[in-house]
């Protein structure tokens, strides 16, 4: 059972209702509610890291899984064009994780909630035999103007942020400036204000799982094919695969119109236009005039 | 290491930081929220249901895991007086965990989702070794109405909400109507509204962790002692032991002025009054003349 196929069941056995508030549920990087009365829509997200499946103790240092358990949150807060605001954190602990790795993880993660403005306002604590930790991050946005992932429109050019694979490769080699990637992504805030604000993209999600995976929601959310016409922007040292596949970049895909004209960088970050919306079989990716299969991460695949 | 001492760990490194709209953070059942231009306040709380910690999957159907993961959730809402409107859910499911016990899991997920209006929007999904759920609840309440577990006053009365005690012995007797009590806990969402409404509590809380521990936790938040004059309600078969000390009931723990005359009952539910908030060390609980120790649910002491 692959995770679309468990989306499905949990959609479809899921009783009718419609409590006031609600704009978006399940399906894009974030809820999105809009409070009555109120000038601003919040988004909520909640992400998983697990010990073994995210991270390995005896790799990943203690202050860097902190750093990433925040910073998965808000890619999906980032993704969506929002402002982020608040976070909880469920942090399940495994005897292994003592004092000075609880201190250090908080290290990280406070380091990250600190330098974009995120409190943590509550959370709740267990014992497990390993660690897990789930972040719900929260996030405001003016009226209407978030950011979603099935808004993609024919025509529209296919873009991505950053250079690709370079998290894959980091998990590789641990060592070196991939590692780093991989160990303390930057969420994209900045530049999801700027698609959102400045550049108006139709568009966007974060590359959490992998292009090829990612592109596929993106498609099928919005009902459209895809058609990529060049290689996406390899990070230094990793292969195509690992741009095409690779999981944990972070980095931002978004859709613009077909007339953009987006700077070639933004604040350092390039903005590489990789191909183009399609009418076309819902979900359906072409890459360099051949279907694109889907290798990026499912947890319920195994692919890796 | 105790969960308050963790707790103060986490606390204490936390960078300053006022993100607008946030009106109460850590500490307390649930956040409450403030949207900018809105009328009502959010609330947002998070509850792990962990496999082996929480539930088994030998003794435990799926339908009553999902089930309580709700409630779990839902119960802090209703300590605040507030109204469930959605949840997310982030679930880790392990390979033992097939289609039919997802489906059933939801069945009894969806069952209370139904009946108190709770809709699903959102989440993550993993795998992992073990199952493990995190559910994020959010209700919301008239602006600044919402019930708080630090404002209690001397000379308060102290009630109690129901029978004690019944799902401890539910847990070790697994049959009859106390193991229905631990399996299917009904979240006290209409009492929890009467009390901010009607009898307009000064403080509550739910007893999630046992009468012993929670009202410790809410006369510390509150800095004040409790003298507790009377024994608490007895699920019928459960030992005193079990109504004070033991975890996991989800009524609710409330304080109301001195001069407050509550119905007997609210609903069929018992409403009892045990003892009276008094000044003095902060967190001190006395019972029937003697100092109650502290013997509820903390899974960093490992009491049971």
């Amino acid at each position: 059972m692959d995770e679309l196929r468990l989306l499905e069941i949990i959609r479809s056995c899921a009783p009718a209702l419609h409590p006031p508030g609600l704009v978006t549920g399940i399906g894009d990087d974030c809820a999105i509610f809009r409070p009555r009365g109120g000038t601003e829509d919040w988004l909520l997200t909640t992400d998983m890291v697990l010990e073994d499946r995210h991270f390995r103790r005896t790799t990943h240092p203690a202050s860097a899984v902190g750093y990433r358990v925040l910073a998965r949150g808000l890619s999906d807060i980032a993704a969506m064009g929002a402002e982020p605001r608040f976070c909880l954190l469920s942090l399940a602990l495994a005897e292994w994780a003592g004092g000075r790795w609880i201190r250090q993880f908080f290290g990280g993660f406070y380091r990250l909630a600190a330098e974009t403005g995120t409190a943590l306002v509550g959370g709740d604590l267990a014992r497990a035999d390993k660690v897990g930790c789930d972040i719900v991050a929260i996030g405001a946005v003016p009226r209407g103007k978030a950011l979603r992932r099935d808004t993609a429109r024919p025509g529209d050019g296919i873009y991505v942020s950053g250079k690709l694979g370079g998290s894959a490769l980091g998990l590789r080699l641990m060592r070196g400036r991939a590692w780093q990637v991989h160990l303390r992504p930057r969420p994209r805030l900045e530049l999801g204000r700027f698609l959102r604000e400045s550049l108006r993209a139709t568009a966007a999600m974060d590359l959490s799982d992998g292009l090829s995976l990612d592109l596929y929601r993106m498609c099928l959310a919005s009902g459209l094919s895809a058609e990529l016409d060049r290689e996406p922007p390899v990070f230094p040292g990793a292969s195509i695969e690992d741009a095409l596949h690779g999981g944990e970049d972070y980095e931002l895909l978004f859709t613009l119109p077909p007339r953009a004209r987006p700077p070639a960088q933004f604040d350092g970050l390039p903005l590489t236009r990789i191909g183009t919306v399609r009418e076309g079989k819902p979900g359906l990716v072409r890459y360099l005039g051949r279907r694109l299969e889907r290798g990026g991460w499912d947890h319920f695949r195994q692919r890796r």
